[in-house]
Formats: structure tokens, sequence, C-alpha cells
């Protein structure tokens, strides 16, 4: 394939491509059984601490919000509350992760070389982790974060009872933004709606088009908020954080 | 095999069978580069709170401690301090993780018909999670606490590229503490050191008999302390223990 071979080539520059980001905040909460999203952790909801990591950095152009239908106006507003001036559009989600990420990366308004997807319930994403994934994905196409498992992994049957093993060393955890250049996300997630398969993350329905994903080095605070130990977890992060600000005035 | 054949037998009544603990605590802490299993938690030492569930659990009649040989006085003095009282012995680990697993069964003094090993770096094991996998050892010989995992799993390869899939629904974490037979596992873990094999998890020994593991519920709060997050997720969860305690009295 002449896409694979291009896409393999390593670009030379060491520019980053301009980026915008698509914040995907869609899903029904269905595991939490509340909306994890609008928690309050100190002073902002979930879904705009997700956001102003990019609103803030210098290496994103543009910020496109995906929600659902029902919650358009209220996510709005709650974008122009907290001064998110890099809010260009919020827009609804589809009935699948895929769709909806399809629905964000369509709704970019500028011509920017790549788009960065990120899950709205990862309020914790550092400007390092950003950074590492635009200039990864600057010079080959498609980067995503990850970090090593610290568990041991098995495999276990549907009875319950433990099967193969897992090679740890080669397991990584996956995290957002993952960042990809435009044409190549855009072409990847439309075939994907258009045969009707979903993926729960982006990185699997471009690696279908036979391109590489690289991968940068993650972060263990880019937590994403599933379970309620995520909201003990993010006290403590805070808590470090408060401290850190604390120590360096 | 006669062993497998017995071993997948399940027992008809339901009283637990005796168990003692080991807690080994024999590693060198390299991950961390200080000793964690000394770091205080809110006025007891990591160790300390990774032995007193057993300390406290009635399904539990005697505990031996697993430590480097340059510690022993160090950490029988420690179990003196605090109390427990259940601890019977203070014995020096060996050169791999099964060597240390086997010093510590080996020193198990009294006639107890199940053996429960638990990590000394895990300082918030529950009561529930003790009771799940001595109830389910005492009927089907050996049971392992595992958790699904909340994160998306890929592999990679030695580049750091994506590379196969990893279905999250079968692949769990593995806990401790992980209750076999105590003659079974003393059978894996000799058979192990005799031919010169370690396993970084007892199940595994165990499995390699050719018996089937039973998997029950971990607790997401069973964290093994690993990474400087693990100390931030630490201070979540007391500070949590401490709001539910408050609000009891």
């Amino acid at each position: 394939m002449d896409l694979v071979e291009l896409y393999q080539k390593v670009r030379k520059e060491d520019k980053p491509l301009s980026c915008a980001a698509v914040v995907v905040a869609a899903g029904s909460a269905q595991r939490m059984g509340f909306d994890k999203l609008g928690v309050m952790l100190e002073g902002q909801p979930v879904l705009v601490r997700a956001i102003m990591p990019f609103e803030l950095s210098p290496l994103i152009s543009e910020i496109v919000v995906v929600t659902r239908a029902d919650r358009l106006e209220e996510i709005a507003e709650l974008c122009d509350r907290y001064n998110l001036k890099k809010v260009s559009g919020v827009v609804a989600g589809g009935k699948t992760r895929t769709e909806s990420s399809l629905a964000g990366v369509m709704a970019v308004k500028s011509d920017c070389g790549l788009i960065a997807i990120h899950d709205g319930a990862r309020p914790f994403v550092s400007q390092g982790v950003i950074e590492r994934c635009v200039m990864s994905a600057s010079k080959q196409y498609a980067a995503v974060p990850v970090l090593k498992s610290t568990d041991t992994l098995r495999e276990v049957d549907d009875e319950g009872t433990l099967s193969g093993t897992c090679d740890r060393d080669h397991v990584v955890r996956v995290q957002t933004p993952q960042v990809f250049l435009a044409d190549l996300l855009k072409g990847a997630l439309t075939d994907a709606v258009q045969r009707g398969i979903s993926f729960t993350d982006d990185a699997t329905a471009v690696e279908r088009m036979g391109v590489p994903i690289q991968t940068v080095e993650g972060d263990e605070e880019n937590i994403k908020m599933t379970t309620p130990q995520d909201f003990v977890l993010a006290r403590g992060i805070l808590a470090r954080r408060a401290e850190q600000k604390e120590a360096k005035a």
C-alpha cells in the first residue's frame, strides 16, 4: 500500500505540526452510576480539568468537545464559564465511541496537520505527555501514551480459572491523548463507521489501515475516572500538586 | 495424574480449613530506590499494615514473616513493638521469590490445612478478600484474588510500536493473599526450587503441578506499593478510611 509506505517514512523536521484537540465525553457513565464528568475536583468539574491542559498548551490551536445530544447547551455554557477560549465547538456524539470520535474530528475548523483525541474522563494529563505525543506524531504520524503494568497479569477462562500467562514486559496500558495525522484519522474513522465497526480506542481504528502506531511514555497521574477508587486517587493527586505548588512559592 | 484428580474434586463441607499466613518481604525494593516497607503510613510501617489484617482475622492461626537475612532482628523487634502476637517466626528469604516463599512455608509450625502467601508490600488487604480466598481454597485447594483491568491493554513489540491486541475481559491483575492447600504448596515450591525455577507469583508454581487455580474477587484498595504514585493513593485510602470511621462514630 502506498499509504503505508508514506506513513512509515519519518519526517526529518523537528518542528511540530499544528494540532487540534477533540475531547470525547459522550459516554453514559454506566460503570460509575453517576455523572462522573460533572464531579467537582477542587473547584473544577472533571470535564473542565480534562480540557484545561489543551487550553493551556502552546501546541494546541483549537478544541472540539463531543458530548451527548441532550447536553450540548449545558457543556457549551460550562466551557464559557471556565473561560475555555480555544473551544470552537461542542458537538453531539454518536451511538458508538468511534462515531463520537468521527463527529468531533469532522467538526475541527482549522486546517491542522494533527488531531489529538482525549478522553473527557482523564483530568490529569500533563503538558509533558501532550508534548511527547504531538512531537512523536509530527515525525511518525500516529502516537499514543502508554504505561507498563505494575501488576502481575494473567489470563482467565470463562469459569474464572487462571489459564494462559501474559508477558508483562510487552503488555501496556493505553492512555490518551492519542495523536494522529488529521487526514489519516479522518479516513480511518470514516472507514470504520461505514463498515459498522467500533473500537474502544482510536489507535486501533488507525492501525487497521496498516499504519504503525508509535508509543510514548504516559504518566501515572493521567488516570481515567472509572471506579470510585479513582476519585480517592484524584484527591491524593490534587493534594500532592497543592503541596508542590506551595513548596515552589 | 492422581494428584490432579484429587485436587479437582470439590470439598463438600462449608467449614474453612485452618490457615497460616506467610508474609514475604524479602525483596530489595529496587524499583522504589528506598525501603518502601519501612515507610510510615499514619503511624504504622507498610509491613506492619501488611501483617495486621492477618493478625486480626479469625481465619488465620499463625503468621510467618520472610525478610532479608540482615534484617531478621529488626523485623522481629518490629513485630513485638506492634504486638503482632500470631507471628511465630521471622525467617530469612532466599535468592529468588520462590526460594523465599518456600523458606516461609517450611517455617510454619502449626498443622494447618491451608497456607496464605501475602506480599509484604500490600498494606490494605481487607477481611473480605482474606475470607473469600480462604473459603474458596477450602473447597477447591487453590485460590487467588484478581481484578479486571480498567485500562485498555495492548501488546507492544521491542521497538515500542503497538502490536497484538489483548482481550481485556480475559486478562486480570493478580493480587495476594494467594491461598493453597499446605501440602500442595510445599510440594510445588520444593519442586520449583530443586529445578532452579523461580516464579513472580506462587500460583504459577502450583499451576505447574497441574492444579487449577480458582480466582475470587480482589479489592481496588489492595494495592502493592511499587511506585511513588502508590503512596499518593495510599494517602487517599487512609483519608477515606478515617472519614468512614468518623461517620460511623
